[in-house]
Parts: structure tokens; C-alpha cells; sequence
């Protein structure tokens, strides 16, 4: 994980929130070790909420930091928060999919959902002009109320709102270099501003509608970033002015809670990461079916070398890419994953398998992008709101 | 200049924009050579300013940047821009005068002043609440308002101004941690992340109004500041969209001017800054004026070891505090200023002179005072004006 050569084999690791490495399957617990992540397995997590969240229910989500606290909040009934955000530099594809579902699956267990629209990242990082990475966010937030979003939830671009721009003056006060080389190694000084601007986006919920428990679904490429604004929180609070009194009022803030999801390979390889420098790795949602059809159908399988092997051994779902689709995305009634799962380890051979599995995902994607279209308003709307328009 | 032993002695020098340390008179020259500044004495400067301006008649400027576009601007009646700033961290005291009055004095050759106050900065730095430090702003920009600053000018504060927080992102991209260390040696990320701030703050007039000869009154330890600005400029333009045809046309900006300054040495001490810790070595205007009083009473001087040597020799007043608060701050009359040096000269004794120019210096202040009552309401009224809201 760490891109320094001299730290290979080491135990220490550092993580890498830019890079490109995948982890694999084997080395999440040892990563929760690592980083002292909670292992999911270990959190008595109540029926209701495996129902409501296919991402829980279907162990896509193994690691947490705090998710008890979370937990608590929903039993005792009280507001809690979901925190995530996208980079609008491009459609909506397979890997941005899978965060946006996941909120959506937290969503229904009844938290608020903040969205951040990080246009000043992608500007940073990507060169996207502002009026560009608008309209990517129109697109990606129709693509999240299509996913089941609820219109309420609050999204906002982060060239207008100043908490998390002002959060890079008053977190910066609190960090040091030393410490930013700590959590994120030796890195361009771009990338650790992004990094304080996440703290800003992370707080914001608790900054702008007062203290709650706060869940950041992510993969743990990006745990340095939970590590870092964690460790920040106690610098901030939460200030409310009496109307009457005149009299102002501070609270603390919840340190943010976090979990943690497998990362979907590339569909060409399910040992490297998808990623743009490899088109077959990925697609996006509003790439032409054609395309689609043609990635899905080179998909990388689980499948053993001949036929009869596939017929005395059974398949491998757990290394297979289409498998994998259907479980964390387009696949949404476990029996019927489940019975796709028994064929495969009975010997149902890839070609059949791909055959009906490639439709189905056809089908999701169709109906996604035609129910898509009447999102598009909505999202504009949420997005033309007023940010609130001062930080601190 | 160095915070670094091992560079002592060598030719290079770093300049430290956060430091204490105060360039001796007879170093300006070497400085301006080791750092490409040139000489104000080797440049053609029209009468008309001489005469407007006493911090270019009375050499309280030696070195600038580009000062010949600023004349340039001037003969051809165009637009041109005066840029400074002030950290509200505390009420106006005799440094933070200086450029103060020095950008009223460029602003009667003609010039626009923007002024930003960092609140954000004295936030970082000092902990200051963003509500003490408007406070401190309605204070110094009344004091400026008094010195003689046009109300039309452009007061803004950093919290409220996107261009300046968004410039962090947008210069962001173009500098690596190395030119920053190159710039301003090994600092803390705080520190780095407040010098892009400022390159925002300098290219706030051109990228607000569109481009226009804009000058930065400084003194030499801000020069980094200037140097990474004017390295910078080049990634950056002006953008207006033509309201008919909806095109947009977009301009190259000015890299922005400089002038520098002697620096005042502490009251106390000819060799030192002022400085906080040394409460003896500075007073705010807005002191209790018997504590003002004590404080020049007691200021350095340049007078010679016993009356015998000074009747014989004359005094220093190159080296004398007293004199030097005349020459930039107290005594507006250039003829007056003369007849003390020359008495100086010829032996006149410091007692003798002092009484008479601490009766000048606290007449100043106390019409001062009084006359910036006044100018409190107008200090508001610029405040409350609303800012730009994108920066880009």
C-alpha cells in the first residue's frame, strides 16, 4: 500500500488515498488490525438494520469505526447523519456507484444524507472548470435520486460553501507538516489541502445543524482521511446563538463514526483497481449498451480452466467480476443471488451464467437511465440552493 | 536573515515574512541586488510624485518591482491599483501606520485601493475570532479612513471574499512543497497555505475589475510573497462574458508591482523590530496617551555620548527614533523636518528636541483620535458592502 519502496514488506503501511492499489479480499482484517478498524463481525448489529441494508446484509461492509454509536442513535431515535461526497469529473461509473449506494442503503436505516459536490477538487486535481464540473453534478445527482436519494437530503457544491473552505484556515492551524507526512506520507501540497478541505466536509453536518453522530461510508483507501479528521474533531464546536439571550451556546462535536466496504476490482482484472487508464476495467451508466455489453461479456469470471474442471470443482464466485456486479449492485433480491451463487459452485458454466447475468444488468441499467431522466430537474433544484454563507 | 545556522555567513539569504528580524539601513542596497529588487535612485520619477507622495520624496522607499508600469499607468490616465492588507489581530500601532500611510500617499498619485483585512489569517495565527477581529477591523479602517483613504475604495474582508480562500485551491495546483520551501524555507503548513491566501489578496483588484497595473507597498520581508505572486500570475485570467454574444473573453493579468520600504526599528532599540514582547519598543495610537508619551520620552536617539561631543560633533539622526517617527509618520511639513535635522546637525541637545517633537508627535495622535471618531460609521458602511461570491 505504501508507494515507498524501502517500507515494502514492512508492517507499517500506509495508505493511499490517491493512489491506485487494490487490496485484496485476504487483507482487509489485516488492515483492521493495522489501522484499529472494528471488524463488523465483532458489532451486534440488529436485525432491522441487515433487512434495510443490503451492504450490511450481504458483508460488502466489513470494517467500522463507531458504528455503534450510530447504531444507539437509531435505537434511541435521534438524528444522525451520513457523510459522503463525489469528485465531479466524469459520469457516474461503476466505482462511484457503489459509495452512492451505499449512503442510499444507510439512508433507509434513517439518516440524513450531506452530499458534497467537491467542484474545487476537481478543479485541483483535474483542471475541470467550475461551470463544467456543474454539470457532471447534475448528472451524478440524478444518477443518486434515480439510486433512491431522498430530495431532502442536502447536497452542495463545494465552491459555494464555506465551511469546508474555511475549514483549510482553521484546521491548518491545528496540523503540522510532520503530522500530515504521518497520515498521508510525503505528498504535494495540493493533496494535503484537499485533505483539510475533507475535514471541513466531514464536520459540516455537525457544523451546520448542530452535533450528531455522523457515518462516513468509505473504502479504506480512504481511512487517513477518517484518521485525520477524527483526530481534529475536539477542535471544533458547534456554536449556536440565542435569539433571546443573546447568550451563545457551544457543544462539542461526535467524532465522525466510518465504514468500511471491499473495493470492486477492474472488470478486466480482479487484481488491480478499475481505473481510467484501462477502459475495460470500467464502465460508466450513460456509456452506449453496445459498449457496455461488449466489457461485461470480456468480464474477468470465476471460472476454472475447461469444462470439466467447471463441472467437478464448481465456479468461484467470490473471484468473479460478474458475481460481484450483481451482489453489490444491480442484483437486489438475495434469493435470487443466492441461487445464482449455488449454481456456480455446482458447475453452471460462465457462458450460461454471463448469458442471463449480462441481461440482468442490461435491464438495471436501462431502466436506471430511462427513471434517470426525470431526476435531472431535482437535481438542479437541490443543487441552486442557498449555501449557508459563512463557516465559523 | 536565515533561521538556519548552517546558511549564516553564505550569500544566500532567505527572507522571513514571519520573522523579527529587522534589515539594517546599510543592508538594503546588498538585499535588493541578492534579490533582484531595483533601485528607486535609478529610476526616472516625475516631479507630480515626488510631490504627492513623501515615502518616495523623503526615500522612506529605496527599491521597487515594476514601479516604472505604475508611472506608466499614471502619464497614460490609466487605471491602476494600490494592494494592501492588515491582520486584525489588535488596534493600529506605529508599524502597521507605515504601509497604511504609504498606500494613502500612492493613492493621491491616483491609484484604487484594495485592502484586504486577513481576518482569516489573524484567525490562524492568533486565534482570533472572526467577531473580535471585525471589531479590530472597524477600528483600523477607521484609522485609515483618517490618514486619508478614499471610501470608495475596496475594503473586504478575507471569511467573506471568495477569491482570495478559493485562489488556495486554484494556486494550489501550481506550486510544489519544494518552491515553497525554495520561497520561504522550511515553514508550517499554516504558514504556506496563508502565503497563497495572499497571492489571492494580490490578484484580487485585476481578477475583480480586470486587469490593471496593481502595486504592493511592502517591506523587504514580505518579498517572498511578491515573488511567489509574481510567479504565479501567469496561470491566472481575467474573464468577462460578453453579455450579447455570450462569449467569454479572457485577458492575462499584470504581474503586480512592488515597493519597499525601510522598515521603523523598535522605539527602544535602533538594531531591533518592534515587537510585542518588547512593549517599550512600539505604542498604538489608541494608548492611553500619558503611556505614549512615557514611551517617546524614553525612545532611542541619536545623540552623541555627552553634551561636550554633541555640541562639537552634532546628532545622529539617522540613528535617532525620534526623528525617524517625524519623518515618516508626524511631521507632514518637509521644511520643518529639515530645520530639526539641520539643528540636529549642528548640536542641538536632545532634550531640547524631544520636548518639541513629542508635543508634535501627541498633537498628531490626539487630532488623530478625534477626527477618526468620525470616520467609525463610514469604516462600517465599507464593511457591510457584499462581497463577490465566486471566485472564479
Amino acid at each position: 500500500m505504501s508507494d515507498n519502496p524501502e517500507n515494502k514488506g514492512e508492517k507499517s503501511i500506509q495508505l493511499n488515498p490517491w493512489g491506485d492499489d487494490l487490496v485484496a479480499d485476504d487483507d482487509y482484517i489485516r488492515l483492521c488490525e493495522e489501522f484499529g478498524i472494528s471488524l463488523v463481525q465483532e458489532l451486534e448489529i440488529p436485525y432491522s438494520a441487515f433487512e434495510k441494508n443490503r451492504f450490511l446484509r450481504r458483508k460488502i461492509i466489513y470494517g467500522h469505526r463507531d458504528l455503534g454509536m450510530i447504531l444507539k442513535a437509531i435505537r434511541e431515535e435521534k438524528p444522525w447523519a451520513i457523510l459522503s461526497g463525489i469528485k465531479p469529473s466524469g459520469q457516474f461509473h461503476l466505482g462511484t456507484l457503489t459509495t452512492a449506494s451505499e449512503m442510499v442503503e444507510f439512508q433507509k436505516m434513517g439518516g440524513k444524507i450531506y452530499y458534497a459536490v467537491a467542484d474545487l477538487e476537481s478543479y485541483a486535481d483535474n483542471n475541470t472548470p467550475l461551470d463544467t464540473a456543474y454539470k457532471y453534478a447534475v448528472d451524478n445527482i440524478a444518477d443518486i435520486l434515480t439510486l433512491g436519494l431522498d430530495p431532502k437530503s442536502y447536497v452542495y457544491l463545494q465552491s459555494r460553501e464555506q465551511i469546508p473552505k474555511d475549514m483549510v484556515f482553521m484546521a491548518g492551524r491545528h496540523v503540522t507538516n510532520n503530522m500530515m507526512k504521518a497520515i498521508y506520507g510525503e505528498r504535494d501540497f495540493a493533496l494535503y489541502m484537499a485533505a483539510l478541505v475533507q475535514v471541513g466536509d466531514i464536520l459540516l453536518p455537525q457544523l451546520k445543524d448542530g452535533p450528531m453522530p455522523t457515518l462516513v461510508p468509505v473504502g479504506i483507501d480512504q481511512d487517513p482521511h477518517l484518521r485525520l479528521v477524527r483526530d481534529l474533531t475536539r477542535h471544533f464546536k458547534y456554536i449556536k446563538k440565542n435569539r433571546k439571550t443573546k447568550k451563545e451556546v457551544s457543544s462539542p462535536l461526535f467524532k465522525p463514526a466510518a465504514t468500511y466496504h471491499k473495493l470492486l476490482p477492474g472488470l478486466d482484472d480482479v487484481t488491480k483497481k478499475m481505473s481510467k487508464s484501462r477502459p475495460n476495467s470500467y464502465f460508466n451508466l450513460g456509456d452506449d449498451p453496445i459498449e457496455i455489453e461488449k466489457k461485461l461479456k470480456r468480464a474477468f469470471t470465476g471460472g476454472r480452466r475447461n469444462m470439466e474442471e467447471q463441472k467437478k470443482l464448481g465456479g468461484v464466485p467470490e473471484k468473479c467480476m460478474i458475481y460481484k456486479l450483481l451482489q453489490i449492485h444491480f442484483q437486489p433480491d438475495d434469493n435470487k443471488l443466492q441461487d445464482r451463487y449455488l449454481r456456480c459452485k455446482e458447475g453452471m458454466l460462465c457462458g450460461t451464467c454471463k448469458k442471463e447475468s449480462v441481461q440482468i444488468i442490461m435491464d438495471f441499467i436501462k431502466e436506471h437511465n430511462e427513471k434517470k431522466q426525470e431526476m435531472i430537474p431535482i437535481a438542479k433544484e437541490m443543487l441552486s440552493r442557498e449555501p449557508k454563507t459563512s463557516g465559523f
